[in-house]
């Protein structure tokens, strides 16, 4: 009831602040007989991590994960899997400002007013940090995806600042095509006039937003559940769980509004043995159940809140002053929210092919 | 697992279809000692009811709601609450083309994917049919959070296809402006142009999508739950959950995309006893939990899939044809979703209004 | 959270009071394809019926159960199954006794202490009223169990008073023996005798308790979850849910409290394909999880609290007074309780069927 | 759905085997401003500990937990809390006969047949050595009822194969008391004769079951749901959920079978402000909801299962044979079962005093 379980079926749970002692998350629900290691966590961790290039934040952290549980011979057991990765660096620091004062954009007088009690070191459970288990758990769903059903995820920065990239067919780009380049845009060109601009807001003491576009194939139809579990809801709140994500939408997206039935529409076809739609404005999913085509999600990432230069606030006393976040933050989140939005498709896609499983008496 | 309930503390299971005996809800965590009687009911129902207007389908449904417990004496009990609502027009009719063929847009395909078989009189269980008893649980939702909270949900139309209403301050719009036209715009000059180009779409036997804002106001900060049951993230759940929904956003939502974070972050500032911020881009959400600044929220709702033209589609048996939907069909559906939209938002904040109670011990 | 929900997978959630306008039951999680009708209802509904033989409670309850949703041509659709019962008896009475003072055993005082309100019309929420609608749920499960798995469940009365039935072989009984007299106890001799007990009991104005063992035959190994969900932890739950019913046992129960472990062991031996074990003093489960030897419980059912005879009690001011129940009440619940505890025993294994489906990719 | 979570309001989620890493709790749902340290937890994690005294197997574990989120300053945040307990003796044993043979009584086979694969070591999942999480879990319950409701539980051991302890005050048994003596048993003359009992049974390479019974004093009257989730069915389905326990009872309990209702019923008196019983016998639950009146509950504990002498069984493959189980054992689990037990109980109290709060609007 507090909210740290997400999924009904493939089910997770983390526990963990931003400067104590480390994150955990038990995962409930994966089927005995997977092969799983530490390897198949690594790639995704890395992905995430601060520090990995010049347009993140440059905080270090080793983001190394154990396996605590659920794993034997190389295979799960059908336990549940816990996955610990510790905070490395929890050096004491000078909290003293934002100890008091309520950053602009952050979550600090939230807590306050929530819990009449805060733990200031980084935001405490509101810091982004409790995402690597998220992609810890992520990386076991992609690898459950993959092994049974062979669906894979890959996800992408489609727009950052008033920079939108074209990628004219999502299904096709490969994570190779993302990994090229340190923005994760398979547009090349878009893409270094990406880091450029990063650079240059960087310089400026401000952070941009922007857009990531998260797409999975070979997702069969027949998943998700009618009324309130649509695919689309799941996918909506696991994205909107992820900190800073303001907007979700699907397919044709908010783009629908300006358009009439006829021109969103998506006509169906046969294809050999398998019906598909010409189009594919409905997104992979219609009445809230996958249709066989790809899954094209989009969300928005705000621009970073923190900011190096002065911001007007109130202390939590409620004095007026102003504050300058210092420290290292990534002036513009989307590279690294790829992977973290990539884990919760797969972690809602895993949950709903458990789900349909129930079905198939 | 199944799908039908949403909610923790206040949580609603649904069940009914389109041309069925009728739909049912039960309400589980209503505290005892709530004044409740029909009559909250009926407005909302009505404002959700086909046949209302001419820019909705004209098809007629009574929509009347029977409460079968949980109200004692004009107070509810403590017990769950379970509203009935009869079909009533259930003559048998022609069904036998959208039995055979998939209607574009619609769930026929994926229901036959999931399912291995379906109730295809009107759409069955896929049918906007079952958001009547939601819009009934939306109603005791809104009362409890009128009766402890003074929480009051307002919806409106904010866009129809390119016409966009400008409503500068959304805490302040009221019912009765929205209630004031037949496209629920509360901007009268936009509002005749919305009816006209519907008027006009109609005729063209095509449809129309839109974009709806709802607005809660005075919900105290404090409210949603770190991690993954942000107030953001169910919100976009409940929201996506809604048939015909493809996108939600909140606060500066997807045009967040294009701003810097000095842009975006909304300084804090002290009002009296009160800590607030001086513009609301953050929707009156930050950290997932809520600010005591009003909640703004934005869903993008497609184009109505039934069209009276000829579309290419396939059978069961795959093979090509083409359909035709007759029967009545509203031609845009963003008015009507207007209360339900609201609906949703109100079964959020109960359930998050309880689930904060539990934290203040 | 206010615990009107049962079960995961297969799970139920229900409404409805006493003297209410009835009573209903909303089924999640059902699969498509089960041929499903009323008359898989009506005949435990008949077993449960209040007014079926001298032993019981003369009032009348006609138990009309009607399907609102979920079936469509005979046959499940994977959408929400919902049943209604409506109360027939709705007259007015004079409950001015029963709302002020707290009957002895009833739940009348605990209801007042939690809610500080009380539909106080025959027990209102806390009646065994609402065991009908479990009931008709549990046919549902039966019918899915028996379907897909040959699952049968058959209860009797074990031990009435001091009476106890000799059943050397619990998974042999049939529902035939059990329904050949009317206090349901397949030990002819001893039925006999406890109908006599019951009849004399009756006359001295008081009421017995007893004891229902109920078995679950061709149950495969592997059905229930480690650690919390166990197949015994869910069936206690189950059990213990049910109005009056004051322990649960399996297997050896409370009898293995006098035993050494070389006299309550299992030994395990090879039949054809099948391990079994020797004997099934572990009642068909190990570990929490099924062993497909039948699965056997028994529950002690309190002897009625309702009596005609005066008791000392207090009234709601805390006034010292006495109480004497009228009105028509069984002298022993333990033959209507069989039906019901078979219906949570199907509810509980039902759930463990399709959750042990999705530990099978 | 795989049964690693137990509560709705306090939920516990575990992971952890008995020869793995090491054994992880999450707790979600403990508000904000509880003191809680590492101190909180030792005392229980001894008193459940291996080792500590004859009549307990003579293993050797350092049960040292470690307290990863949720803490801050001394105080909880309202994060979620996960507790860490890292196994210490992994050193590599023989486990050939283990591995291949399944154990009387044991989950062995029943795993393999679940998902066809098992941790062998030491009985992986289905090990008691994960109930070391819930008792750290269950002291941080005990923590939490203390401080906001002065709830306090006691448990003891009541019966040991035939020796059955007087006690005629439940309520009033001390901790003191209980730790007075190794068994556990606050009847001291009766305790002696237990621990030369199981001494006794152990050098006949025996073992005993037994009775516990746990108490729960202050709780207030209101607490518990009505329908599924009484208070005695989560309390059944809690201590049903630990290893061993074959059987629930509470107030009269299975004694009930023989009484009359006249001998049953408990009169409620007036006391000062308060509403009291004059006798007990309905174990402090009317109606599923509690009284205000001691909450008794009962448990009964098989003898264990693993025997130091030749017992019949098979292998995986189906061949007959036979097996000894060596290693260290507890020749009777009761006096260990004792905190386990207490800690279940408190874990359902406070997943409850929660879940009334939000009743309290």
């Amino acid at each position: 009831m507090a909210g740290n379980s997400f999924g009904q079926a493939f089910r997770v749970t983390t526990a963990g602040e931003s400067h104590g002692p480390g994150n955990v998350v038990i995962i409930d629900g994966v089927p005995a007989g997977l092969p799983l290691s530490i390897d198949d966590l690594a790639p995704d961790l890395i992905r995430r991590r601060p520090g990995q290039s010049k347009v993140t934040t440059q905080r270090k952290e080793s983001d190394e994960a154990e396996i605590l549980s659920g794993v034997f011979q190389g295979k799960t057991t059908g336990a549940s899997i816990a996955i610990l990765i510790r905070n490395e660096d929890q050096r004491s620091r000078d909290y003293s400002e934002i100890k008091e004062k309520y950053r602009p954009g952050h979550a600090d007088y939230t807590y306050d007013a929530k819990y009449g009690f805060r733990d200031y070191r980084g935001g405490g459970r509101a810091s982004a940090r409790e995402t690597n288990v998220r992609v810890a758990a992520g990386a076991v769903a992609k690898k459950f995806l993959k092994h049974y059903y062979d669906v894979e995820i890959v996800g992408y920065v489609k727009q950052i600042g008033d920079l939108i990239a074209e990628i004219k067919e999502p299904e096709k780009v490969t994570l190779e095509q993302v990994e090229s380049n340190i923005v994760r845009c398979p547009d090349d060109g878009v893409a270094e006039q990406m880091i450029e601009l990063i650079e240059e807001v960087r310089k400026d003491l401000d952070s941009l937003g922007g857009i990531s576009e998260i797409v999975a194939k070979n997702v069969p139809a027949g998943w998700g559940e009618p009324v309130f579990d649509k695919l689309k809801a799941d996918l909506a709140k696991g994205m909107l769980s992820i900190p800073a994500v303001l907007g979700f939408e699907y397919g044709s997206g908010f783009g629908a509004a300006g358009l009439r039935g006829s021109e969103n529409n998506d006509e169906f076809v046969q294809e050999g043995d398998e019906i598909r739609t010409k189009t594919n404005r409905h997104g992979g999913i219609l009445g809230g159940i996958s249709t066989g085509m790809p899954i094209v999600v989009r969300c928005v990432v705000k621009p970073t809140s923190s900011l190096a230069r002065e911001q007007d606030t109130v202390t939590e006393k409620g004095k007026e002053t102003s504050i300058k976040t210092t420290g290292r933050h990534d002036p513009c989140l989307v590279p690294r929210f790829v992977p973290i939005g990539e884990a919760m498709m797969a972690i809602v896609l895993a949950d709903h092919a458990l789900r349909q499983k129930m079905q198939q008496q």
